[in-house]
This record gives C-alpha cells, sequence and structure tokens, in this order.
C-alpha cells in the first residue's frame, strides 16, 4: 500500500510518496491510518519513531529512518475477531506489527489440542525471522480480537542489512528477544506452578514495584489459561488460592491486588511448592 | 588456537595453517583432535564437510569453505562431567560446537527451582545468535557427561555476513530452527501429557518408523525427567503406564519398544487425554 516509486526499481525506498503516509501516522500519534492519501509532505528522520512501533523489538533497534522507511511501505489490513492471519506450514513472506488490537500465534497437536505459543498486542511486531529466511510459518496466527496489523514484507528488510550492519544488528536483536521470551516460558512451565505462573503474569499487568493496584485483565479468562499452560478450571483454581494466600481478587475481567510485594513473594515461592503441581 | 596468520589481519580467514588443523579434523573423520601441530597441508573445499559439523544446522548451511574456515578457527577444550561451560547473564562472544559429550543447557528459578531448555549431543552446534548479536546468555549450561566443545568467535561469522550473504541465511536458518525447537517443547508442554512426552521421546531415540526396537537412552532418567519438563517419579510412572498400554519396557538405560506404530498411537491420542494430566 505505498506509492509510485521515483527510484530506479525496489532499492531505492525513499520516495516522497511513501513518506506521505508515514506522515499521516506521525500526525495521528501512530496509531491511525497508514496510506498513501493525500497527505502533507516531508518526514524528517530526526523525528522519534512512531509511537506504534516502539513496543517492536525489531524496528525500536533499527536506524530511524530505516524503521520509518518499513513502516511507510507496509500493508495496513484489518481482521476481524477469530478471523485467520496465516497458517502453520504457510511460507513465511512478511512480518507483521500489531496496530491495534491483539493476536495469538499457537500450534495445533494432531489430536486438537491447542497451545497457544504467543500473543501480541498494539505495537509488538512479529515473524521478523522466520520471514527474513522464507521459512514456512512454525505457528499459525489468528486475530483474538478486531485488530489491524501492518505487513511488511521481508525482502525491504533483508535489501537494507545488504547496506547496513545495523539493520543485521536489529534483525538478530529481535530474533534474541524472541528466543529469550520462548526460554522464559518454559522455564515458567517446567520449574514453577500453575499458581505461580498467574502471579507472575499478574504482577506484569500490573506493571507497579510496592502497593495496592487495580487494572483490567487484557483477555478472556479461556485465553489466559492458554498463555499460562493451564485448563481453564485450573486457571479458576489459580485464582483462588491467590484470593486466600496473596490477597488477589478477580471478578470478571477485573483485578485487584492488594499487596504486590506479597504477591512477589508468593510468585517466588509458591507455598504448594514448585514442581510439585504443574497444572 | 588457530596457527599465526599470513593475511593481513583478521579478515583473511584462509591460512594454511588454519587449514592444517581442519585437515587433522577431517582426516579422523571429524571426532578427534583440532590443534594447530604439524599435519599434512592442503585441505580442498571441495570435500564435504568434517562429520562432526553435519548435525550442526548453522556448519552445514553455509558455505562449505566458510565452515571448514570457522572449524579450523575453534578453540578446542575439553569439560569433566558437572563443569559449568557458561553462566545465564554472561556476555556471550563464542558460540558451541559439540565434538564430544553432551551438554544442557538451563535456567534456574529465584528458588532454585532447574528447568532444562535442552540437551545438545555430538555435532550440534548453539549459542550463534546470541553470540553474534553479543547479548548475554539467556541459560547456564553445564557438561552432563565428560565432553569436549569448539568454542568459535562470533566475530568471524559476523565478518563473513558481511561480505556473503549465504553467511546470513545461514545463521538466520539456525535461528528459526531453535525457535522452532522451542515453539515444540512449548506445545508438548502444554498441549501433551507427560507420558504423552515420554512417548514422543522414545520414538525420537528408536529412529524407525514399525516393527520393534531396543536402543539405550541417552541421558540418565533425572536429566531425561528434566528435558520433558515431569518430576522423576512422574516419569517413573509414565514408563509403568508405557508399559501397560504401549509395550514400553525400560530396564536401566535399556528400552525395548514393542510395537513402534502402538508407541505412535499412544503420542498422539494418550487414552488418559491430553491437558488432564500435564505433570
Amino acid at each position: 500500500m505505498h506509492g509510485t516509486k521515483r527510484g530506479q526499481g525496489g532499492d531505492d525506498m525513499h520516495t516522497d510518496e511513501e513518506l506521505d503516509s508515514l506522515d499521516e501516522l506521525l500526525a495521528e500519534d501512530g496509531a491511525a491510518q497508514i496510506h498513501s492519501g493525500a497527505a502533507p509532505r516531508g518526514v524528517s528522520a530526526e523525528r522519534d519513531l512512531p509511537k506504534v512501533a516502539r513496543n517492536s523489538v525489531l524496528l525500536s533497534a533499527l536506524p530511524r529512518d530505516l524503521a520509518c522507511n518499513l513502516l511507510a511501505q507496509g500493508m495496513d489490513r484489518s481482521y476481524a475477531r477469530g478471523e485467520t492471519i496465516f497458517l502453520q506450514n504457510e511460507p513465511a513472506r512478511r512480518f507483521f506489527l500489531v496496530l491495534e488490537g491483539c493476536v495469538k500465534v499457537y500450534r495445533m497437536t494432531e489430536s486438537g489440542a491447542e497451545a497457544v505459543i504467543a500473543v501480541f498486542t498494539e505495537g509488538q511486531s512479529f515473524g521478523e525471522t522466520v520471514a527474513c529466511r522464507g521459512m514456512p510459518y512454525p505457528v499459525s496466527c489468528e486475530a483474538v480480537s478486531d485488530c489491524r496489523l501492518l505487513q511488511i514484507e521481508a525482502d525491504l528488510l533483508l535489501r537494507a542489512i545488504d547496506s547496513d550492519r545495523d539493520a543485521l544488528a536489529a534483525l538478530l536483536t529481535a530474533s534474541c528477544q524472541i528466543m529469550q521470551a520462548l526460554v522464559r516460558q518454559i522455564e515458567d512451565l517446567k520449574a514453577r506452578t500453575g499458581a505461580q505462573r498467574v502471579a507472575r503474569f499478574l504482577l506484569d499487568q500490573a506493571g507497579v514495584e510496592a502497593g495496592a493496584v487495580e487494572f483490567n485483565l487484557p483477555h478472556d479468562k479461556v485465553l489466559l489459561a492458554g498463555r499460562l499452560g493451564m485448563k481453564p478450571e485450573s486457571l479458576s483454581r489459580a485464582f483462588s488460592r491467590l484470593k486466600r494466600e496473596a490477597g488477589v481478587e478477580v471478578k470478571g475481567h477485573f483485578v485487584r491486588v492488594s499487596d504486590i510485594e506479597g504477591l512477589q513473594q508468593f510468585s517466588i515461592r509458591d507455598p504448594a511448592l514448585a514442581w510439585s503441581k504443574p497444572g
């Protein structure tokens, strides 16, 4: 969804038309339309990366003007809740930036059990490494709310890497971060109880170090259970334990933690003992 | 442990001295000494990659002469069983090829529970992506048997990437494979029972599609349990179930599977139902 190029073919990624659309993005603080309609000219590479991309490990690690170019050349697409974005084993040629809403990536076993591998929300990007290699997606991806994704051709990034070592560093940074997240998840699944995983998730969401805090769960309890590797009924039991033992109240999506430090203690040392109740 | 360079600095990686040591490696079919002592000259890049590196996703995906150069410039080091190879959060500058023996990479929780993330055996390489980025190792690494590792400076690979796009493709291939293995492991932990995980591990080890087969477990049951995300006592229970329900006999390290196809069926559909017994 980028304008006609003035340069000689795809290697010249800087064109005014493309940057127009980015300008709109910048003008609306990153959350709004990315298309090539009429708009004010003249983006400065000195400006900050649009807010919408600041949670993307790749885009925030890239040289800013390159990141802006990739954003400007992305294709903006909307998906309805439940819609499939790609399926496992499809060849990967694009990576994704979540502009609005939320997606899950998951695997399905032969017998139909689903394993949620990750959930990506606004500002996060995913799929970079596999798309740059053109390998099959190792997971399927589905919209868990109505959402908008910016799809970026991996070839644009690969061409940038040819001439800019910083672009390689950014891609490797993104790859390392994904691996780290997967490794942390395996650590959680193998060495922490379900209730500890719930406690750690709530601490992440709370985003404070002490005191009391209230917030809403980011998604429904079935997805949350899948994300944490629990059955929904195990998640309910974990909430009950956290209520009794760590002062956590959950009503629908609403969560109240009365003592963050107490919850932190629980997350480190579940009284029921790590390893004894992995479900 | 490479010879004096004849070229002008580190960018010229082709020197006779370095290739000598590789020649020894080749001469002994890949499993033996890699050092820079006196040895016959003249390795041909037309030869196959030494056997010792053929299970390495990175090295087997690299252009052969580049892979041979990296091997020739690696530092060969031995570790005793239980010895630490690196610790989580140490800055990564080298990646590793297992020449002999076996290592585990793991994470330790705040309360001292260990989560085995992966086990690497002869011919496998690991740590490439994080070393190329110079980020902290996300895991610790320990020898689980006496072992020999070839340590390769990531800078050598990065310099190769500057001039050879195939080298980038090889690194991305290796990164994707690691991610895929981590994703598969999360799928196993979230969507399969402990007994199914054991069945899948035994099928991997058996390496045949049908009939009966006998083999030895590659490591002790405590490590195997950790690798599969189970307590040792859960592993024992899983072996008992596999004996009753899938004709698997385990005595010490010795395993006999009487019907591979039956075990495959069990691995797909555990009669006790996936999800209900994640431990």
